[in-house]
């Protein structure tokens, strides 16, 4: 195998970023010997597959590489576990030819392409939450710092056959919540994925597409140009190694990564069978906020979201603000969420009647009701004002200069008037 | 005061509906004394004063009627009582010129209009979860029985400044429910409430209008053909006596009854202020399911269902069948609420990873990953498969076996290929 230069940690792309904020990752760094190890597992096995998630959570990986090679047994092994891991090393071994020969992995690393493993500095404490199920490794492009943008970060994802609607909201979404300096993570498909991606762009944000395929790969063929862009605002990242193709159950197992790297997801459009449901039960199952934009319930492609919101309880979320708040608290100042309810009408108890009209929400029920009373045109006396609200004339005539004070009504010949605005 | 004849308890609208299935009443049928003083009392108080209210609670309605005529205080109150009952009462005097003069009551039932009384056979119970704010009386028109009707009630309620989507689903919801046997309360305004009547009446079901004036008032004007159609198939009705005028506050204390008059309560569009959110506060604090439809998170008249889902729990619904599984979860047979999701997608653990192809939800993971591995074109050896699946060659016999025996593969001369479907 090479050395170090030929696998750098890092292309070293231009940026300025802070440190992030979040602990340094518990695990020493990766030796050189690791760094390819987790390379070439990459290579033999199927990402979240638990025989190896649960070898690397006791061997080196080198170990656990020369055993796949070397097609022997440790020795430490029970008989139920022999025969599951003889199995494993089975599926394993038949993908020994397409490793890349000693020397040759540096050619994986063209084109920007790094790779980044646990205990980099690069690495996302985010990720040790799937446990057995963590990535191996990732590789990555582009020019920004994962781990960085990972700790301020929501995933945005939906439909491949998203409507109209959903691509603009889910653009608008993602616009907002990057120009507020959040990264939006998204999968890179067609539909809902490339609206968010390019609405993250358009706000000059930073976006991460993960693929279930090589992140040279170019699937869906169309997007080359929008991979492009993400590689020079943010980051292509994939547990598949180069040139590796997409599948139907890489899409599934690739979801609980997207759902791991954010601090939460948001389900714009899904149909009932759409694979974005996946991603959000992972989101669901990591204990993070799920959330999803309502529709038009004529729609389809709103359906998964509705049943998501009124079965799994996911949060139902209009704007970015909302989300925010979901995802951290405390981070939104008052401003970043206007009432746009309008004074008085905090809460339940203070909503007003009808749709339009003045802002009557401070009024006592008294003062609501003598106002009621007042004609719309000419005058009323106090005393059939009186009777008309249906209160005694003392309270008529405390409420009529409360409401004059107010500016809602005016004196006139025939007494009272409502006052023109 | 006139006699009975004068004061019909009903005017015996052509029906065959059967005994309503709730217990009857707890209180005993008015005399013809008290039908008439709470006949004159809602001529008197605004519904909702929670003086009157204390007062009913304690006293024989005819007796409250003495004491406002008489202007002389009931000798047991202590001080604090005295002052608020004082106050109280100068409020209801100011209405005495209102009353109709002794024989003229029978004025107001004219047209089918009716007084029903807490106590009547129709009645609804349900009123009385409002406690000391029940209605004093409530004036009906039309052929229903209220308490029949109120035994499988939802309320369908929202803006009047209803868009094209808002009463679109209003009306087919209304409708639904209407065919399924449920009544639909609304309140008879522009917009939504009255895409929910037309829903209802389309599908010969029963509706219910509650008014904020009475029931004989041409409020809506444009209304007037619409409550003619609730007459002849449901129930106009109102707290305030006939002849009465809307009023802003009115639609208000109305609320309450619209939400206390049905199973649960629906609000299909709301703006943010819309009064409609009041109706949903009453329903909440009446402990009643809270439902709304949600729409387009772009359009200002969904967003206060937007909010009530998010910020008060409602639940999100979106057809009938889901409206009525919350209001009586027993009483949905599994034909009613069918599962869309298809086979093999029970809960959350089987969604599809794509939005379209064929249902390959059954199928465990490795042969889905020899699936995946199969070429669209040509064809494929078994230790080919095995490569780019990552299984070992036992597995891929055996899943190429499975997946040829569930029609997915066939055959052919260069070895595997997908069946064409």
């Amino acid at each position: 195998m090479t050395g170090p230069a030929a696998m750098p940690a890092r292309s070293e792309p231009a940026r300025s970023e802070p440190a992030p904020s979040e602990p340094a990752p518990s695990e020493p760094a990766p030796s050189d010997e690791e760094r390819l190890a987790r390379a070439a597992l990459t290579y033999l096995a199927e990402p979240g597959d638990s025989v190896l998630g649960a070898l690397l959570a006791v061997c080196e990986p080198a170990e656990v590489l020369a055993t796949i090679k070397a097609d022997t047994l440790p020795g430490v092994l029970g008989t139920a576990s022999r025969a599951v891991l003889e199995r494993a090393l089975g599926r394993w071994r038949t993908r020994l030819p397409r490793l890349p020969a000693d020397g040759e992995f540096a050619d994986a690393c063209r084109d920007g392409i790094r790779l980044v493993c646990p205990g980099d500095a690069e690495w996302p404490g985010a990720l040790d939450r799937l446990g057995p199920a963590r990535p191996y490794a990732l590789w990555l492009r582009g020019n920004a710092d994962l781990r960085f943008a990972c700790s301020r970060s929501v995933s945005v994802v939906g439909s491949r056959a998203a409507t109209s609607y959903g691509g603009h909201v889910a653009g608008e979404l993602s616009a907002d919540l990057a120009e507020r300096g959040w990264a939006v993570v998204s999968g890179g498909a067609y539909g809902i994925d490339a609206a968010a991606h390019r609405g993250a762009l358009a706000a000059e944000g930073v976006t991460i597409a993960i693929l279930a395929c090589g992140v040279d790969y170019p699937y869906p063929a169309g997007h080359a140009d929008l991979f492009a862009a993400i590689c020079a605002q943010g980051l292509v990242a994939s547990e598949w190694p180069p040139g590796s193709r997409p599948a139907r159950t890489r899409f599934l197992i690739r979801n609980r990564v997207i759902a791991a790297l954010s601090g939460g997801t948001v389900i714009v459009e899904a149909g009932e069978r759409s694979g974005a449901l996946n991603t959000a039960r992972h989101a669901a199952e990591l204990g993070q906020p799920l959330m999803a934009v309502p529709g038009p319930v004529t729609s389809a492609q709103s359906a998964g979201c509705h049943r998501i919101i009124r079965e799994w309880s996911a949060a139902c979320v209009t704007r970015a603000t909302e989300i925010i708040e979901l995802l951290s608290p405390l981070s939104v100042p008052d401003a970043l969420a206007p009432d746009v309810h309008g004074p008085g009408a905090q809460g339940l108890g203070a909503l007003s009647p009808s749709d339009d009209g003045p802002c009557r929400d401070d009024l006592d029920i008294d003062s609501a009701r003598v106002l009621d009373a007042l004609p719309a045109r000419g005058g009323a006396g106090t005393s059939t004002i009186a009777v008309e609200a249906g209160v005694d004339l003392d309270t008529v005539l405390r409420c009529l200069g409360q409401l004059a004070g107010l500016g809602f009504i005016e004196r006139c010949d025939r007494g009272w008037r409502l006052r023109k605005h």
